[in-house]
């Protein structure tokens, strides 16, 4: 029996909000840990460990899954497996623990954001306090960008590809039908990915890195600068004054001076999640309510209403195909990181991509405590953000821009008459 | 003298919603003119007619721009020109008209949907009335495809393109975190875009025609067919009981029994245009009343609350840059065609575009009546529709799908665990 006892099961999991690289990382731990001698049976947790602490554990055993159907897969937008939105304690932790013990698990891998990381604490904790070699990694996913001890996280830079995208495109059709135009970006209470707006003003093509003030968006509105009605009112107007249209990018998370959501200032009725958080996506309330106030406040030249919309953008921010290369690459790395940690008899952790270089670009993969990641929300830094000033007026900083650039991909380049 | 009054002067214009392929039409309009003899300047007109009637017209001039530029500007999403929501009665056209004269121009060249046809339309028969030799086309351009005498219309290609990517990504994301997602389609009122949704159910590469049922999206609702709140709720509820989610497909136009749109049944204070209509879209109005309709009638199984989202995909449907390789020929096409009708002497018309062979897929263009065209409303034919029937019960026809899928050029193939 010496061979049953030294053969074990690997768990993968993916949680939280999915992305358009999460099954990236997935099919790549799934493929390198194939190579291990000591591992017989892979698992898929179906919706993270929600699956797995069932009486009877929903799993999908991708021990010898086609390397072909595997790659289809990963080039798929969403979490293939399912995700989870469940945010474990102590108690949901010990059943997770006693889940990988009867499955006779070494191994498990969990893919997604600070409650993701905070899951593989717990649980590794619990796992040595009684003396179990469990070895438990998290694999960073987040299109906010809010994790700790990162330069950036596998989904940010698709999500960001995007968005620089949507910016370009709606800037060109608002400058086709002027008025004030109002974009609420996802991000939570980080502004990472509504500052990708800013990419917008730079373009792609010949013509990049020639900040284009006329180009939208003309303003910038991220969770870490307090937002004030009356001031954003303000620069509306002396944006439309100038330009006789104004482009506006939006936070989700915005707050004002005393922390509280913008959204819930304006809108009565919103709906909060299983944790009491504010539902900020899969509304278009913001965005209306935005639209509202400027009307309310701001009439067009000769006194006739102005012409005001909100798009919300929505999920499609997190699941669109188009993704970025290195984004793809990194998703993958940082997967077979964690592996060959693993492998290398490290018993947990969790996966920080660092910049190697920055002209040409290139990623370093490096380990760091599961505690410095968990639970934890890392902001847009100061010098990220000018309000009132940066690029052309519109709040986010050159330094912004010459740091998320390179993770994006191509551009198309956009012209006017 | 005579050589002077021998040449002319050529107008351009773009007006109505931009979409994707609209430059590619004013360019291939602009490059067509350069060969006239007779033509001795390329005006485009800023914000279509809104520009040529003002005391001093806003006018660029095309004639000798560079080519180089004006293909940047043909791939660029929106109308470079500028455009306009007016909708020109017989006293604006004789306006138009005497602008025209006054630019001694020959030859008007007007980019646009339904208004933009009647606008040539009156302008065409005020100056044959008064003996005026102006050739007065209409190029038609429309992501809503509601124009009289076509198969289809430029831009609703590119636009059904986003949409069955955009179905197939937020599909793949609602099976991640199951629950009930609406999506919010432009249009107006016909729903040949909404029904571009049910393309995600046949997807792309390999797998591509094979209809999978838990593919969304599991319902689409269209213009053409009375809206009904409780039928609507009961197919949720019947989805959401067999897949455990369910992802619904709206157009922004739909309306009740009476005619009413349900934007207005179950919201407040909605915006009106100049011309009374309804604003449909830039507002996440009737996306968040449909979820709330959702939220307080259906339960989740064990009497929780359902996860309920809704996204009104907004602008990013007409301006988004990845195109549709058919729609970019056909736009350009159109266009030409309609500058070879007027260099042949025909002083009116607007360009149809029929399918010459389906398999493999040929268009072909033809001249048709201004009156054949202007003012009025195509709607979906009934043979693309089977309310509670269609593709696995989504109520859209499989003729639908064979009609629109090759006009939206090659879509990702996605896989699942």
């Amino acid at each position: 029996m010496a061979r049953a006892a030294s053969t074990f099961t690997a768990l993968v999991g993916q949680s939280g909000g999915p992305t358009a690289v999460i099954n990236e990382s997935l099919v790549a731990a799934v493929l390198a840990l194939r190579g291990f001698k000591d591992v017989k049976k892979i698992y898929g947790m179906r919706h993270g460990v929600n699956g797995l602490v069932r009486e009877s554990p929903s799993l999908i055993d991708l021990t010898r899954t086609s390397e072909d159907h595997l790659r289809l897969v990963a080039r798929t937008p969403s979490a293939a497996l399912g995700s989870s939105r469940d945010k474990p304690d102590a108690h949901y932790c010990t059943r997770i623990l006693d889940a990988c013990r009867r499955l006779n698990a070494r191994y498990f891998f969990y893919i997604g954001g600070n409650d993701s990381s905070d899951t593989c604490r717990i649980v590794s904790n619990l796992a040595q306090e009684s003396g179990d070699d469990l070895r438990c990694f998290h694999i960073p996913k987040t299109i906010d960008n809010d994790l700790m001890g990162s330069d950036h996280s596998p989904g940010f830079p698709s999500a960001a590809r995007f968005l620089a995208l949507a910016f370009m495109s709606d800037s060109m059709d608002n400058a086709s039908l002027p008025g004030v135009k109002i974009n609420i970006v996802m991000g939570r209470h980080a502004g990472f990915l509504t500052a990708a707006a800013a990419i917008a003003k730079i373009g792609g093509g010949r013509s990049a890195q020639k900040v284009a003030a006329h180009n939208g968006p003309h303003l910038v509105y991220v969770p870490e600068v307090p937002f004030d009605s009356n001031e954003f009112l303000r620069s509306v107007e002396a944006v439309y004054a100038r330009l006789g249209r104004c482009q506006v990018a939006v936070s989700e998370g915005v707050v004002d001076a005393r922390g509280r959501p913008i959204a819930t200032t304006l809108v009565d009725n919103l709906d909060t999640d299983m944790h009491g958080n504010v539902q900020l996506s899969g509304v278009g309330a913001l965005g209306d309510a935005l639209a509202d106030l400027v009307k309310n406040n701001i009439k067009a030249p000769g006194g006739s209403t102005l012409r005001v919309r909100a798009d919300t953008f929505g999920y499609l921010q997190r699941c669109w195909p188009d993704r970025s290369p290195i984004d793809v690459k990194e998703a993958r790395a940082a997967a077979r990181h964690a592996v060959r940690l693993a492998a290398q008899g490290h018993t947990s952790g969790s996966i920080a991509i660092a910049r190697a270089s920055s002209a040409p670009y290139k990623p370093a993969f490096r380990r760091i405590e599961l505690a410095d990641v968990a639970g934890k929300t890392r902001h847009l830094p100061s010098e990220f953000i000018e309000p009132g000033a940066g690029l052309a007026g519109c709040g986010i900083s050159r330094a912004y821009i010459d740091w998320c650039r390179p993770l994006i991909g191509n551009l198309p380049e956009m012209g006017r008459l």
